[in-house]
């Protein structure tokens, strides 16, 4: 379950990974005489999982239900820094869960991460994974959509649920042609009308298919998920 | 007019600026002994106007209809490069209007923006306006829509048709508050429901209303627009 910590107090008793991607940024540090989180603490990905699974949320949640009525976003192995940065911040934005499946491209910490993210990371809900197959077992295979070129079914055919996962792959490679094979019912694609044009920008992948997600969720209901968005659609 | 030229057929031929976004690889220069196109010819706005205008097509047309069954993008005084070139290759593949008004916060043949766009620039139809005044006093109102972080109108709500125009403003500032208000019954917003994160990418909001522009436009005749797109929404 999700639990929510204030905001420190106090910064210079702040994590000294708040910097990271994630609410790393726990507010019982705030009620500490002392640093409780040692550099070395969250140096690697189980370190940083230890870490958020202490003070925040579980990364493997037995119970993906906790989020059942958020939109997901998975970027598989991502590559490009502003593409992850500006996907959580529209993760962020939406209130959607980033999923990050290692190994990473960059480090977390690069500059190029956070410039692109600029100061929302705190906004947004983070989970890590150590590969796909990891990640992939965790998932019921009816809430998956695996975003690729080699796909003719368009996004916008798709139904969209609360709690559905967008996957997506490498900026230069796309997802594994095994995965999609054995996913081959749940491929989408976005349309293009230009064949010398292979591919769109990652994050704005991200945000096309996302929104689409969200239009269609909040086409009936309009709950608190997009403040205003009464559309007549 | 639009008045596609072949491809020239010598390297060493083509106009010097063949890095500037648009049709610049006009087939003349391959039938000519020398280089037509002297560097100084297109090293400002005016002069690539001159050389547009000879060899492509018309930068203010006077028939705007020239393009009626297209999507427009019209990025206003844009400053990040990565941003424009993704923008850019956005439009080629789903065979939009990349409208530029200037001045741009960088030069046309930054590394960053040719890297963006990738090797696509030659597919885009790219037309440059000396300023927004010039560019709002070309076109009907009706067609143009205004993209803002500050109207509580969300862009699911318009009825996009062919032709219709998107604007965007400037990364760090959006577009001016005098043009909001004197078009304020144009205006539309990418709703969000956190209130911390102010606004998203350029080029991702670029793609998400498009694409539902798309969507819209193509979703009761599919015509060849969009390849496979035969959504049932």
């Amino acid at each position: 379950m999700l639990i929510s910590f204030p905001a420190p107090r106090h910064k210079e008793l702040q994590c000294p990974n708040k910097d990271l991607p994630g609410r790393h940024r726990c507010g019982t540090t705030a009620r500490q005489s002392g640093n409780p989180f040692p550099k070395k603490e969250c140096a690697s990905v189980t370190d940083r999982q230890a870490h958020d699974s202490r003070f925040l949320y579980p990364l493997h949640p037995d119970d993906p239900a906790d989020d059942s009525s958020a939109c997901h976003v998975v970027l598989v192995e991502p590559e490009i820094p502003p593409n992850t940065g500006a996907i959580a911040r529209l993760c962020g934005a939406t209130d959607s869960v980033l999923h990050l499946v290692h190994p990473l491209g960059f480090k977390t910490d690069d500059r190029h991460l956070k410039r692109a993210g600029l100061d929302y990371w705190e906004h947004v809900r983070i989970r890590h994974w150590d590969n796909l197959a990891a990640f992939l077992a965790a998932q019921p295979k009816a809430r998956l959509h695996l975003l690729t070129t080699k796909s003719g079914r368009p996004y916008t055919a798709a139904r969209f649920r609360p709690g559905d996962m967008l996957v997506f792959g490498r900026e230069t490679k796309g997802l594994p042609e095994e995965i999609l094979a054995l996913y081959s019912d749940r491929c989408l694609t976005i349309p293009m009308c230009n064949p010398h044009i292979r591919s769109l920008n990652l994050a704005m992948c991200a945000g096309i298919v996302l929104y689409e997600a969200i239009r269609q969720r909040d086409a009936h209901s309009f709950p608190s998920g997009v403040a205003d968005a009464r559309t007549s659609l």
